[in-house]
């Protein structure tokens, strides 16, 4: 940790840091220049967030050196970390594409996007039970029975399922139906949620919120492992900027970016990253070339009538060529659709 | 609502959208272009949500003629509302000052806060239970201890208390202890707890998130509204913007929104909207000048030792210096600081 | 254009605007409604903009129903435009390579550099002359100087040579040593600088700006089109967002905007767009993978001794391995690195 | 500056940075931590630059100890600067109005907004002759011509007038006409112009980017200052966020970081800042009470016929009326508005 002190810090002020820094057990360091003080503290220097040195009226900014993620940083874990969603391995040679409908709407229709998502060559399948939206007055979706329909038409079809799980009071049931756990960007940074699933034993696929830089998702992660669930999956779905003709920014290097500092598995979900259906191909084909480990991608059986996101998700048969052109820039990546 | 049909839309398309407007009992209008075909729909568009017809293949897009929220707008509502916490209302001639520490750290620090708050004059007092930290290795609030704490000293300075409720499971036993509720940026849209809250007998203050527009916070107000609670104050407390000099960038001007748009009281919370000790005072000034209804500020009775915020914490005398210099701005906003 | 009037414009208001614009040409429309009255404006609507309705005190918003760029716009000119960089047309079957250091830093280096990013596969040469520099007391470039090198160096190789025009007063020398202007970021709206640029005769590279919004940059390069310089190439290299683990937030869904809604060739530079080294590859893909028709890259034959932007450049030994990497994906996209 | 090496850097490399500092005459500092290596170089870290450190392969990152910028700051000159605007002072006990139209339209319509302004007590007067617009279809000013009505109108109402310069070719007609140079926010960074202007003999009013940070503007600041220009005033006017609601966010806790940072006055532009009419007297009154040295006002005798920015002029009585509002803020802000 560096820590700059004020222009008119005193040596007296600068003795109280160094002296806290050493109780500590770091090695404190003294650096008195000509225009400003600087002190370092060498070590764990996570032990000194509890010296609250930020508040102090001497001390004028902190630049710590290491990050303040650890069970997740790569440094700490230098290998890829696979995560299992049901059958399916994320973080390893494949790239994973789970499809399927924003929102469960009934048994009937699930079944019909499941089957044409399944057809086209789609890993898993996706649907959300409990919908959070922006207005009160929108289908917020069916719930439990929702969870249940999903379970059952995965099974039928062979696809690991998951779905958002918005609140702590639904963790067991989304576990009990679901064999992964989304938290969505709304919810990245609900902490006492992010607890809870760090003590499930489902893997949690936790949405970028809206806000949050890449290291505030990494210490979202952080959250949940050091809770002891190693089970996550970092997902890239774009950003709130000034540019409105997507519904977000899609950051793309952020794959770079989570590659570089974590071992967790990292996928993109072009879907709500672009809320435009005629982008969401070439960002999934632009996600595998970014280095990406899978996609999560909007699917309905007749968007027109869906009863939510309809505007960013695909048809049918636009799901089945995006898989189809897919696949050679997943093997330009290295990497394999078939598992 | 306009709607604005995509540059090769055919008369078909255009007659099963006018159909379907119709249908829902608007007063559907066809308005065919040299380059667009364009389509109106007259009347509540709110029951248009329905008929999503911005994922329609032919739709370009959507351009709604009003505002999604109803029950907070003040179209349907023009007198401002008046917010009752405690004994202090909000909204109307009064300007309010809620003061207090980000944390209570116990019974004793908390007293001292709370003393210093009041004898300069602060109407309410501020402190946090249960606190949502980025990092999972931070001081992560007292809960239950802490809210009886906060109601206690409330209670023996005269003060009413708000506190900040993170979980669903946890809106009992704040609405037992505290005067309000505030809602944090991190779950402005936790829709779950706003519906919870909207059933709720205490009046909540919404704090604007990091990734909301002032339309988002209108929305999330809905949902507490339209469950009833009418008691809702609008908080502004800065959005994430590139400027790193600042913690957040508050937006002032979004107060001139939110009294535009909305019957709601707007207070601003110039400490997290600032993060820096030294800017938390201008922006108070500047809110008071800017229309607002009251002011959050964090006070800690030796910031140097908070566990939490300290950064931009003010020490009591600070505060005190605050409010002396506060009254002429409120006083020229024409507002007083009695009541 | 739609016309939203306020909720209290009265019918003489109304009748005021309905005839302003029946006299401009179009045809007005009347959509009285229950808390709003609409107002239509059918025809060119370009031609209102001389009627300011904007700043009518009776309007609360004007919608318009068409872009306000045209001779860029995909819908005058639904064919991909080519565009000759010297040599190598951008735009068509091929996915163009241009690579080279931020600045040209003399004759020597420049040619070592060139020759590296020849060998490797690139089709054309970057090189500042005229740097534009957030701090004065950084290098500023070699000028005229540096503009004769890189002719030279770029005829010795056989590649084509783009390089910043910054000023006005350099247009012509610029265009006499270059085959190609680059507008930087900052200069985006230069918009005298863009009108001289839309007098000249060789291409024009044409950067979003760092707050520009796709529809800003199509406005931008309407100046230059407008003025009759037809060969204009868009650059998507990023924009400022609050994400600071990279230099600016690539944003390579504007090439899907970009492609969606202008006939434009459309090229990403991942250098910019990320400032890190590591990022460069991987973002360089994607880019390919998005439809992207080509990308431009930094590459220093010793960035340890870069004078500017040394940190994003890549040694040249890093750009063979991007070009050799990058084979399989341009492919993917049904395009070619053979000229 | 401090250093901060890659995990992987060896001693070697350290030794090479190390030895690079001793020579640039700075103190070499050598940290080895079990985590990362940290090279401290004490002394004035400016000097390191030429170095290109950052550029350096065994290089995380830099954090530099001191500011980039060092004629502009306040540690290098603590008193406030006093910039004249023809014989109106800056920066001292006075708070400055500057009111007018966005454009000089003609003498007539100039001079009755004149008057308009000067009654209700403005200071000085704005009014643009090149205008930089969005669309090439758009209004572009008037040129030498509107230069020449600018000075006429202002000498008439003895008021000191200001206009914005948007191309190194026009500073010389600038400085003849009026008594200040305005540089807008899209030539923040038009590098070559600042450093005319640092030449020239006017003050120069340097107005925020809309994706400029408050240290990217005290550099721009620093072109002008350091080449030999001291009449610098800073101006904030909102920057580019996802909100959109206004025009702009005004970022008035910017205010505070100039005033803390710097030593030039500061001035607000409410009128760009947002966009809308009916907020700009709000924020006007905000400004003063953020600490603000004055405010720049769009003022038009006429809005509703205003050739550019009509939305947020003010009618006349409107800006009559914020004139009366504004004292009291101003007084309360230890201000006055009387020359």
């Amino acid at each position: 940790m560096i820590i700059v002190l004020k222009p008119g810090a005193s040596k007296l002020e600068a003795d109280e840091i160094l002296s806290k820094i050493d109780a500590k057990g770091l090695k404190p360091l003294y650096m008195p220049g000509s225009e400003r003080t600087v002190i370092g503290a060498l070590g764990d220097e996570r032990l000194l967030g509890e010296l609250h040195l930020e508040s102090h009226p001497a001390v004028e900014r902190l630049d710590p050196i290491l990050a303040p993620y650890k069970a997740v940083s790569r440094e700490m874990h230098p290998e890829n970390s696979i995560v299992q969603f049901g059958n399916i391995p994320i973080g390893g040679n494949g790239f994973v594409v789970v499809g399927g409908p924003c929102a469960v709407e009934g048994y009937e229709k699930l079944s019909t996007s499941a089957k044409a998502v399944k057809e086209a060559g789609a890993h898993g399948l996706r649907g959300g039970a409990f919908k959070p939206r922006t207005s009160p007055y929108s289908f917020q979706g069916l719930g439990l029975e929702g969870l249940k329909i999903l379970q059952q038409v995965g099974l039928e079809n062979g696809m690991p399922v998951i779905t958002e799980v918005v609140e702590l009071a639904d963790v067991d049931a989304v576990e009990t139906y679901a064999d992964a756990f989304q938290v969505g960007a709304r919810n990245m940074q609900n902490f006492r949620l992010l607890t809870a699933l760090g003590q499930a034993n489902k893997p949690v696929f936790l949405k970028r919120g809206m806000a949050a830089s890449v290291k505030d998702v990494l210490m979202a992660a952080e959250y949940i492992v050091s809770e002891g669930n190693q089970q996550v999956v970092l997902c890239e779905r774009g950003i709130r900027t000034f540019e409105s003709g997507t519904r977000n920014t899609l950051d793309l290097s952020a794959v770079c970016q989570f590659k570089a500092l974590s071992h967790l598995p990292v996928v993109v979900d072009p879907s709500h990253g672009t809320g435009v259906r005629e982008y969401v191909a070439p960002m999934a084909y632009a996600a595998a070339a970014a280095g990406a480990d899978g996609i999560l991608v909007e699917v309905h059986h007749n968007p027109k009538e869906a009863l939510s996101d309809g505007a960013q998700s695909l048809f049918p048969d636009q799901f089945a060529e995006l898989m189809q052109r897919l696949r050679p820039f997943v093997e330009a990546a290295g990497r394999t659709l078939d598992f």
